[in-house]
């Protein structure tokens, strides 16, 4: 079969490839045609810089973990799936025995193998393939929609698992500071675990006009009219929730001022270090915590949008034949025209 | 009568003093002859700087919130109280209207009046004073404690409000960064609430000696031994909650790596800004907690030092009469060998 | 003015009325036209049978509490609120000063004044009458909402409540046992906080109809069909949450048996006495939560209809004119064919 | 070896017994020589009644789960065990790999081996023997405990287990009905927590004279004394917690009545049904918990008690002999002089 596999930065092949596992199906497995797969932004660190922060390609690596497909072969033993149907494809397989796995926190599992990461060595080979072999727990069933709907199930799942973390927030105010992809789920997200009111900010028009299809009652760009998000700050504050995806100090601090005493801030954004005023924090009770990953919500999303309550197609910006995939890579960088580029594989 | 009043930097009086309330008290009030007040890190601020960051003497203004004294009279309808009875003064007085209010979250008052106070203006007069009339709800009987103890239940209820906002704490892995009267009432709460294990650092050997007594296994150094808290790092870190009591960097930083994923960190030391590495919050799903006062907590504390589950007396390093109560002040302030400095009134 | 007042069992009189309040606004007051009214469970109590448990009429009470209405007299400082405007009423007054008020736990209120309640003597006169003072606090403004759907803000209120007493449902499966108003209610709550399935029992198929319009998946009636309930309790059981809105065993005891463990039954349905099975509670871990009333909830249900995020007009299946008031107790009362009866007062 | 093995109600023997697993160890495993063993509520209603509820013994079975023993012999791989160790052993074994395993409750694993439970068949058999092949994750070491102290720590587990179900219980003002070991237990568990204040209730003067013991301020027997109990019932309630030791309607219901809106009622005692009154756990809100086993909070009971923070040496009120067994099950089921009666096995 055919694959997207990084050698360098800015060396990606679409080259033959043959995966370590299979051919053949254990009990248990299912094969699959790859159908869809959207690029995000560690799959673009990958392309552009060889990996980020200590992570670095050692090896040549699969890319991609957002990835939805067909199934074209049962394994023994497997029951819930049928030829034919359309899955998407749960990419982390937490290993079952240590501690955390038994915590119910497989999202810190300690042997976490998650398609194409360079975190470990030998790597973990991603999911941009023809064909890929799966357990069965990794298909959730997405009958009905299209592929690239399916293949945004991974993202879509880190947005669920952020708002878990936050706590309810049916009638809360909530603020989304970076309207990329992972901050329009989040904004998704919040509108379907019930927020109330959804503030989104972003520096391009773009992306804010995407906001407000997800749901969003107010947006704010924030680099011509710092004024307007501001004004949130009058009294002690307004935001019971912020879910900071973009990582950077000049969205998290301002927004700090806007929020309520005791509200919750979801750090969803990666990057690296923001001058916290450690003071606000201790007078407001302010409550900063981290997101990362997922493991129920891939399939409780995937079921959302089955049911028609969440409608994400708006997010998919672009598609590319397996051909152009490189084309999908430089699209997917551009954030005054792309939220998501997608992969056709079949 | 006579009162502890700042004029400005280091220029601390003895002086005859007016208060604003009574003479005569209205129903509900209480009059008490001030026995024992501690000198605590924020009137430090005003003694050697005038304020800290905007928070700055505009007028003259007594000092002082830690106090205990005696009920010398008692107003119409005050019930549960007795002339001679050794009360620990609440200095907290929210205005009981608000919305912080009624939340639940006095607090947060939006217009609440603490003791020796530069935040609003006119300045809130303190306590350190001969005399103070306060309302029966601000009195939390201490008979049976010495009133340097009762003096006590300040610093305590901002740590027993701090272990409230961990989470339970029962079975848990506990550190405290920072020795000093918060720190080491941090030790003593967690205690209180059951923590498994507790470890403390400090820079000061003394500071540390303390908080083996006041319930640490184990304490460490950092400044001559950073590797022994370094080593709580293997695995995916070690502590379940920590408490952060110095506000500065050089502390925070290292021990987020000692946490295990979910983790608290409750801030409590004030300072300026510390450059948080928000992927390492975000990756390990950390959770970083201002904790600010206390309300409740103040009679719980006097509760539990009467019924000898506290004892708290070793904080106790340094006793002056009010004569010499700038010589508090001077002590105060020198880790190498005070914890807290009490002033007698009586 | 004419007020609809209950004398005895069965004698409701629509009969001229002046009130306590008024005919001056005091500042912060307003005068409202009552436009709508529904007619709650607790009013045909009063109708059929002078009351319930040990509550007893011991004087003539107007009745009602679920009203709207329009603002025709705004008093001195009252903000953002104009003549003209429709408002949903707040039925509940709580005392803002007693410990339960302080606690951020209103609904718990020692002095609270619930329209249309005898409970305390003098009785709470309630709001069915033609004219109504309020204070602006207690308007939630309800422009662009009909008359009727804004009278449904209180019974919603009380189901929003129910949902944050549940704990969050974002991905949840849910069971709503009894499809009376609250039921129904609790239904369309339940989804719009995000719950991942809803199945939804009762004994007739008029209000299971009702029940799918609402956002039920899954319906049973559990008079002809118990066994499509039981099918739940396979493995140790299939829900996370329960809405019991009947109070009464028939309805409670099967589905503890399809709750998961851990799983968090809410109880809304007011009763007797429910043989519960102790060593099934402790053994699952299950969890019996009362919720009683709201607060904040009042104005984020208005809000929520408003937004277009809910639908509650199915649920007005009747309305009658002022003056046929009593046609809508005895059709309150007929399940088989009403869910809301609302009396239109202008 | 010998066994003490249960054939039918009052026929409990003394005799040989050969163990399904070993003779050899496995890797991972370790051989004990049983020290003590501690008679329990479920091996008493084997003894009388051969079962419980539709749990019947359908063949012999070893009786017994609380254990502690020495270290004799230690298999290939076990790490921080030696041979002479005292250790506590954990009695409940969750597979590992159900969903419950995958979710951290262990305590409702699918496939749960707990030892001398006749609830599957075969039965799973316990732990009453001279010797015991364990895993090394079953292993609490207990140096410097007695075996009574270690055998202890599975009751112990049980209510520590119970106070996190309960939520934070510093500052709480607690109820415990019921003194036999669990309700003793829970009040040791409540103080360890930070429980200001426990009341607790029995209908015998020794246990209630052993709850004193054990930390509860204020004893009441509820046979002689109902009245004592129904004053905390002034206003809306007292306490914020109650432990349910009994589960039984006399001691339940009338500590409802003594419980604050929002208050937590933890349910550990087993029985039949109660007649639950549901409109009072609507309106006031209260919250009722099952709670049932336990699982990390195993290793902290032993920890704690190793650190002298707990001493439940009291409540080993009788020892006997292996040779005399039998007199241990007579004597632990006399409530008017037995609290715990162990055997000694070596």
């Amino acid at each position: 079969m055919k694959a997207l596999v990084i050698h360098a930065p800015k060396d990606l092949r679409l080259e033959a490839y043959t995966a370590a596992e299979g051919p053949d199906l254990k009990p248990g497995e299912v094969r699959l045609r790859i159908a869809a797969g959207g690029v995000c932004g560690s799959d673009l660190h990958y392309y552009y810089h060889g990996g980020f922060g200590t992570v670095r390609l050692r090896e040549p690596m699969v890319l991609g973990h957002e990835v939805s497909g067909h199934v074209s072969e049962i394994g023994a033993g497997v029951t819930g799936l049928a030829v034919g149907d359309l899955v998407a494809v749960l990419p982390s397989r937490p290993c079952g025995s240590c501690g955390y796995c038994h915590e119910g926190l497989p999202n810190h599992c300690e042997n976490m193998r998650f398609y194409g990461s360079a975190m470990p060595f030998p790597h973990i080979q991603g999911a941009f393939r023809e064909e890929l072999i799966v357990t069965a727990a990794q298909c959730a069933v997405a009958n009905g929609l299209t592929p690239g709907e399916a293949a945004l199930a991974e993202p879509l799942a880190v947005t669920l698992h952020a708002v878990r973390r936050a706590g309810p927030l049916l009638g809360k105010r909530v603020l989304v500071t970076g309207c990329g992809p992972i901050g329009l789920l989040a904004i998704a997200s919040a509108r379907l675990a019930g927020a109330a009111e959804i503030v989104a900010t972003d520096l391009s028009d773009f992306t804010l006009e995407m906001a407000r299809r997800m749901g969003a009652e107010v947006t704010i760009n924030t680099g011509s009219d710092a004024g307007s998000l501001a004004r949130y700050g009058a009294g002690k504050g307004h935001f019971h929730a912020l879910f900071e995806c973009t990582g950077v100090a000049p969205a998290l601090l301002p927004a700090l001022d806007t929020m309520r005493p005791r509200g919750v801030v979801v750090q969803l954004g990666l990057g690296g270090d923001i001058p916290l005023p450690v003071t606000k924090i201790a007078a407001k009770e302010l409550d900063l915590r981290g997101s990362f990953r997922f493991h129920e919500e891939f399939a409780n999303g995937v079921l959302a949008m089955r049911q028609g309550r969440l409608d994400l197609r708006p997010l998919i910006t672009h598609e590319f034949a397996l051909e152009e995939a490189e084309q999908a890579f430089l699209t997917a960088s551009d954030r005054s025209r792309a939220i998501k580029a997608q992969i056709r594989f079949s």
